[in-house]
């Protein structure tokens, strides 16, 4: 997590469990108001982001030919960090036939019966399908720590298990990337007023939101304590600087296409039988 | 569906069942070329297109911010119809954020092995949801009766549970749409051989897809009696000429907009209690 002077999109990866700099990760160390990768004008980072999102795009059509693969984008954050901004901006570009996003609210009574990964489970991608969790499993290391409902014995073992899960849906064909949407504590309030003062805002805030600003530190100690029980290299973390919408919205982008790139996707084979043939 | 001087969107749509008009709806009677809504050039579908879009996107953040509403656009038509690009094209605009998609294929053996309506019946959009069917439950009065696998009194059956789903649907706070993207054999020669002629094309057909082809006018047989038994106030069928992708797409989103118009969407109100709040 140190700064390059050719900033890279690793810079920003959670060190991954095990490794001897895990211990070290400090979510501190990243500045939100960081904008490493941006163009140097909001008009040119827009246009970048557009270019990525066509690449994603063609990518994306190609995942969703070959019917092979599936992709897990995990986005997670704070009140008003951006999630639902950055499925917006990311996928403006990109086809939704075979993008599925999926959020997860309060546990229902049905779901609250199960272990914490029973609805999760239910919605991974399935071949060709891109999901984006607009938050997820990670919910239950953190709201449950917080409000002390879960122990540190819990925590632990609830980190295995998601630990466990996510590598067999890796090795089951799952390529899965994670990104913590890191705001500042002073943008939040500019955002949370900004709602407060537009009234057709009123539905995206309620008063009970403020309990977990109220508790930020306690917030930010087990998002980083979570982040680096659960980096890994078949399912790392990247914490992205989120105060600013636009950068924002291009590093997601970029992991997510680097990601895709990687996968070397192919449209699949001509089919030799349809070779000259004409149709009546 | 008789043409006036100015057309009307109520012009394609299918006379509801139980009508007196009912009984003479004849496929055949639909140009599938005709482009009734075109600004005269292509240029200008698009931008219109686009204009629509946006409005749908408006209101569909309306929907998605209210979360009480529910909103289910069927598609249907022979293989190249446009299905996919329908879904495209429409929806470029619109934010991915409670849009779902679902494309129904072939039956799975435990999908099979219910009634025809129990995967259909999952996929429903909840509150607040816009969901597409890509295909639907409509393919099992289709397929089945061209290849002789149901009778006619089975059929016949099969239309009666459909409208009394749909009805529940309805009543229950969901809104219906259904588009059939209507091509002429000719057309699909075109798009067939197009496919064929492009290797990287390939994967979007199947030798097997020919079969139907052979069976055109059984299936618009089909699907004009399937149509005529399913068009209700509560879940009009609209018949779309799609020899035209671009008039496709605006003819879709028009009726879709109409529809999420006429839902009166608003967002939430604000909440009294935030009035004058200031965040710390």
């Amino acid at each position: 997590m140190t700064k390059s002077p050719s900033p890279s999109l690793d810079d920003y990866r959670v060190p991954l469990f095990g490794d001897k700099k895990a211990g070290k990760f400090a979510l501190a160390d990243v500045d939100p108001s960081a904008k490493p990768f941006s163009t140097g004008s909001k008009d040119g980072d827009r246009d970048h982001l557009t270019e990525v999102g066509q690449k994603i795009d063609v990518q994306q059509e190609r995942l969703h030919a070959q019917r092979h693969d599936r992709v897990l984008l995990v986005l997670q954050g704070m009140d008003t960090s951006g999630k639902d901004g950055t499925i917006r901006g990311v996928f403006h570009e990109v086809d939704p036939l075979g993008l599925r996003i999926v959020a997860f609210r309060a546990p229902t009574p049905i779901e609250a019966s199960r272990d914490f990964l029973w609805r999760v489970h239910m919605q991974v991608p399935g071949a060709g399908e891109l999901a984006v969790f607009n938050r997820s499993h990670y919910e239950d290391v953190l709201v449950p720590r917080v409000l002390g409902q879960i122990d540190a014995a819990e925590c632990e073992r609830r980190y295995a298990q998601i630990r466990d899960f996510e590598r067999m849906l890796a090795e089951t064909g799952t390529t899965i990337i994670k990104c913590m949407l890191h705001i500042s504590k002073d943008e939040q309030k500019r955002r949370i007023q900004a709602r407060i003062d537009d009234p057709t805002k009123h539905w995206k805030f309620d008063v009970s939101d403020l309990e977990a600003r109220k508790q930020w530190d306690a917030y930010q100690l087990a998002y980083q304590d979570a982040l680096a029980a659960t980096s890994t290299d078949y399912a790392p973390w990247y914490v992205i600087p989120a105060d600013s919408k636009t950068h924002r919205n291009v590093m997601v982008a970029e992991l997510l296409l680097r990601l895709m790139d990687g996968l070397k996707l192919e449209f699949p084979p001509a089919k030799p039988e349809l070779n000259g043939m004409k149709i009546e």
